[in-house]
């Protein structure tokens, strides 16, 4: 966290102009918080958002992502405990109720309303509760608000995700939940960035999209694509200083980045985080679709898991990349784990004896493919007996 | 299996002209048989072979897959215990020892011999312990030593896997081991198919890459695709009989589903098997592609390894495929487990309180996408505990 020794508020209320509140509605069945709300006060607003891609997707997601293409929206009400996914029909007329009943309380216009949720999928909301819950969270609305809000959306996890940055006079912060590939058992990642700078909506969504693209879209701890994914950012405009578009895009990938790793170091049942570095690569596609590869490979994620650097099992998934996607020759290729070079030019090289992967939290696997000057980063876990019980135990 | 009466050899030796034979070499540390050999004295012999489409190859697929392009081969020499996988030149230098010494010692031309290993990756072979026992592995072949060449090429597999089918006055038999998809970590799945029918070269190529194709290739139970696997069919002629080349394909097709299908039944760790059927698709192609998405997702696998029937994940998960390969609506798809259609036009369908997966060793999920009249089945296992144990506990 960078801030200034005058800060007061936290997470997606450390930039001026916004205000949060979070609230236990009966969403969840342990009585946790489980609804939230982000509002943007600034006088000169404007909104983005990135969504799953996923064809399977929550009512909120259809309803939030068709409404976010004309309209700026100005206030995010999340609830965790139940998705809104697979329901139908009646799932759109709830995300309805949940607008129509916001605007009436926040007296602010319909389509200044987004809508997430996160939870289990295909079951049917218990819109009256949330409905119900709406003015008390509109009351409680407050620039202390922000860590109630981040942890109301919290669904698997174990810690409440937040993070606050400071520039040259205009400032950005944020929460997420889970989740991203990370639990989509109780689906999804969500994610609030806010922030003070005056940016065009255009400058936030093209900044959004490539922050995304290197951070969230990175993280890919189980590869499955959740029905709920979104990532939402909100600018007031307060500090009223105009940020240099580079300047705004490069921090926005500085909280999207820490909070993607947030999300990957809290990974359900995880015991180590595994970061793959993929350089020499024909292109950037070339190096995230080998690095993603490897990510999705549960053999070399439970050797992981048991402190074996099991470079044959790396070796044996590259070689299953598309080459017409990521040509290299397998010769070529050399393997490090935590820095000792264990396959050089596709075979055996150093000795393993020195790693001593329990030791390390943080796994990381350099994989050099000889094949051009494109690099890339996926940031994933190991598969433990932990996953399978989250993911098995408990009916979501 | 389906025998006359009177049937004296099994697996690879039950059609006529065939012997095999099976030791312990040393390559395995258990002790156990790790060498084997089938050698085709048939009058009229052809050869057929697929591979693993794996870019990173072990040096016994290199050499063979180029060998069979050109050769008629006779023998086939497996070992267990080392894959001879990412061992650069020395690999294929000990697969040239292997072949030399087994055609001194047998009589026949190089040309004639193929290798296969299976076994830990990133070794390299103990290469004199394998030729030292190739004199006695030569003697030792007989009729009745088609079991022991089956025991022989096991790695994790728990039982051997012999097939034998007798048609219209020939015979197909075959052995597999492992593996597949199933078991990479000792990679690989190998497997003999024999059969005594008259069957040129070209009609065993064509009918063993369509069998593959829908037994073999949609068996996939981690995602992972190996460095070793090959499939290898064997005709004598010995039988004096031409078969008739739409009842041999549909022969071959029985043996590889039966092989295949032991196999999945076989998989490490495994507490289910789980069949997955996708009809309504509008190609064949869309139907696999749909199916092998859901038996690669991890949240679907510990999902039936929970007993929990979760249709969202399916649901989620199918919608991750790329529309241009599968083209649906969600708004029609229809999901059965085992009988009980719990998702219907996309929502919530029948409840899922009569289903009781905890009692049913084989899942059968049915998908109908409602796009076309395409279909296909993808076998699959769920993913438990000793999964991730054999995994993560053993270095492999």
């Amino acid at each position: 966290m960078i801030t200034d020794s005058t800060q007061t508020s936290s997470g997606v209320c450390f930039p001026r102009g916004f205000q949060a509140s979070g609230l236990a509605a009966g969403l969840k069945a342990s009585g946790n918080l489980d609804l939230a709300l982000v509002a943007n006060n600034g006088a000169h607003p404007a909104s983005a958002a990135v969504f799953t891609s996923n064809r399977v997707v929550a009512a909120p997601v259809t309803y939030t992502r068709e409404l976010m293409q004309a309209s700026t929206v100005t206030h995010v009400i999340l609830n965790a405990g139940n998705a809104n996914a697979c329901t139908g029909r009646r799932g759109m007329d709830d995300v309805r109720a949940t607008v129509e009943t916001l605007a009436a309380e926040a007296g602010v216009d319909q389509s200044q309303i987004a809508v997430c949720s996160t939870g289990v999928i295909g079951e049917y909301m218990e819109i009256d509760r949330l409905t119900r819950a709406i003015p008390a969270l509109v009351n409680n609305l407050s620039e202390d608000g922000a860590n109630l809000a981040a942890r109301a959306i919290m669904t698997t996890d174990t810690v409440a995700k937040e993070i606050e940055i400071e520039k040259s006079g205009w400032r950005i912060g944020g929460m997420a939940k889970g989740a991203g590939m990370l639990a989509p058992a109780l689906a999804t990642m969500l994610c609030v960035i806010t922030t003070d700078a005056k940016v065009s909506k255009d400058v936030l969504a093209i900044s959004l999209k490539r922050a995304v693209d290197v951070s969230f879209n990175r993280t890919d701890t189980d590869g499955c694509m959740s029905t709920n994914d979104t990532v939402i950012v909100l600018a007031s405009g307060d500090s009223g200083i105009e940020a240099d578009e580079a300047e705004f895009g490069a921090a926005l990938e500085v909280a999207c980045r820490d909070l993607a790793g947030k999300l990957r170091d809290d990974a359900e049942g995880a015991s180590h985080s595994i970061d793959i570095n993929v350089t020499g690569a024909s292109s950037e596609a070339a190096a995230v679709e080998v690095a993603r590869s490897v990510s999705r490979s549960n053999l070399v994620k439970t050797a992981i898991f048991g402190n074996d650097p099991n470079w044959g099992r790396i070796l044996s998934q590259i070689g299953t990349v598309d080459p017409s996607v990521a040509p290299f020759d397998v010769n070529d290729v050399n393997v490090s784990i935590n820095g000792v070079q264990i396959c050089r030019n596709g075979g055996i090289g150093d000795p393993k004896d020195a790693l001593d992967l329990a030791a390390s939290k943080l796994v990381t696997i350099d994989i050099e493919l000889g094949a051009g000057d494109a690099q890339a980063t996926v940031y994933t876990t190991d598969l433990t007996h932990d996953y399978v019980h989250e993911n098995s135990a408990y009916t979501s």
